[in-house]
């Protein structure tokens, strides 16, 4: 038996970053991408949104891809739903967690999904009592978008990013993390808001979803292992997060997280080898999309060991 | 009266990017480029290296730079030297400060100066006598280079990475210094290393050279500064470094370093717009160039105002 895994990689790419590209990646690559994420080790995945296809064709065929990730034993299939309407679509398809975005900016919560952060607050009270009808073992997870900061609004109160987790689980969701959606977060703010939020919600504090938009991300993740989270959204090749600008990727490159922490010794279950594998199929879906990755442009270090570092 | 500075950004691109690249800088571009780093409130620039201009064109210009750097009151000025005949040069041209690169890899050391590890050791001992002779105010730095990992010998012992720094504090440099030379370090070794540094050496403990091949730059410099390393070193536009491969740029870029710290509340001295803008003389001096930098590529986040954080 290998050692337990010390930290949750959690990838965000089939969902994250395949909604924010262009190009629709076909089904069958789709497949591919997740099995050889599976066979990398990672444990979750948010393999897809429930959105209606006419506004993300991307995701048109999210039900089919439920449907085969769940062939894999052991994998945490996540969905992210923006409504119940959608939230009842991934329950059916069978998915084992629902996400919800809810926006700590007024600006961005009413531009994005115009309702303000309190109505989102009650779309998790409907999406958990629909869970709780037909699907009651599902986890609810709400993740707490800007909550660093936002590039309609400025500054995002701390206050109100907290009062939004708490009333998300107040509301019915297992968990609430934090996301740098507009990669603003730094270092000291990331070990502030994790702290707090964690002293609120113990072990129902989620994780956290940071942004490489001004190269910050593997250093937000550090400071927020520092105050003890230990559940971390990556994006394989860095697709996604909506990039500002060329070469400014969005979420924090999966591999990049994974090579930082094995190399510090914390056991995240995942082999990096085989992660690195597994953007093999991504390029192949989805011909001539910039991938972004230091590890994987560099190469591992000489002497790489990745199971004798936890021996 | 500004507030005073927490720590100290060192520009080490004038020295370490220019060698790195094959074209040379025109010597009139260099002191606009020195100009424009001052200008954005750099404290202390490594702003070239004595060396054989026939293995080193680049450099050839060396004294000529290190006058024009003189022309700008409280500037430290700092030259790398590898040897006593390049500590010779650069104490008669002026310099406040030389660097000199020790590896602690036996194998780097004998394949980049034909020298072992206690050989340069014996190298900082002699110009340190030298600065003693011809320009006692001048201060020494020793680099402890390959000290988180070598490319040619893989691990680097720790306890080897301390004994060399402690004698080459002994042999008589002023401070010591640890650079992942090969882009090999991550944050825990980076605490525990800088921490034994720190404990050993106290305030001659010096600066943290960070790169940003796998990623993990920003990272690394915040783990040094987590333990109390307070000088960093950083390249404009991430020039240099060697890096390894396409887009895998080698040293820490210093906007994106300025931008974490300034972010978290730290005081740099440095203005970041200026610091942004001083990209355009090196641009302008070494056409088709690639730089890197995410700040500079996404800007600056809405409401940043620099000067208002440290109110």
């Amino acid at each position: 038996m290998p050692p337990k895994p010390e930290i949750l990689v959690s990838e965000v790419g089939p969902r994250d970053g395949l909604q924010s590209v262009q190009a629709t990646m076909p089904t069958g690559y789709k497949f591919r991408w997740l099995d050889a994420l599976v066979a990398a080790g990672l444990r979750e995945i948010e393999v897809c949104s429930f959105v209606p296809p006419r506004l993300m064709p991307q995701m048109a065929d999210a039900a089919e891809v439920v449907r085969h990730a769940l062939t894999h034993p052991g994998l945490t299939v996540l969905a992210l739903v923006p409504n119940a309407k959608g939230a009842e679509a991934a329950l059916r398809a069978g998915v084992h967690k629902l996400t919800i975005p809810v926006s700590a900016s007024h600006a961005h919560s009413l531009a994005n999904v115009r309702k303000t952060p309190d109505q989102m607050v009650e779309v998790v009270r409907a999406i958990a009592r629909l869970r709780d009808d037909i699907a009651p073992g599902v986890q609810i997870e709400a993740g707490i978008s800007t909550a660093f900061g936002c590039t309609l609004q400025g500054e995002v109160p701390e206050d109100e990013v907290i009062r939004l987790a708490v009333a998300c689980v107040a509301a019915g969701a297992e968990e609430a993390g934090l996301s740098d959606t507009t990669g603003m977060a730094n270092p000291a703010q990331v070990r502030r808001l994790f702290s707090r939020l964690r002293a609120e919600l113990g072990e129902r504090a989620g994780s956290a979803h940071m942004h490489n938009t001004r190269g910050l991300g593997l250093a937000n993740c550090l400071a927020a292992w520092d105050v003890g989270v230990r559940s971390f959204d990556g994006s394989l090749g860095g697709l996604g997060g909506c990039p500002h600008a060329p070469g400014a990727s969005g979420n924090v490159v999966t591999e990049d997280l994974v090579f930082m922490f094995e190399a510090m010794g914390v056991r995240t279950g995942v082999n990096l080898e085989k992660l690195i594998a597994a953007r093999e199929p991504l390029k192949a879906g989805l011909p001539g999309e910039p991938l972004y990755g230091m590890t994987p442009e560099a190469g591992l270090p000489l002497g790489w060991q990745q199971e004798a570092r936890h021996v």
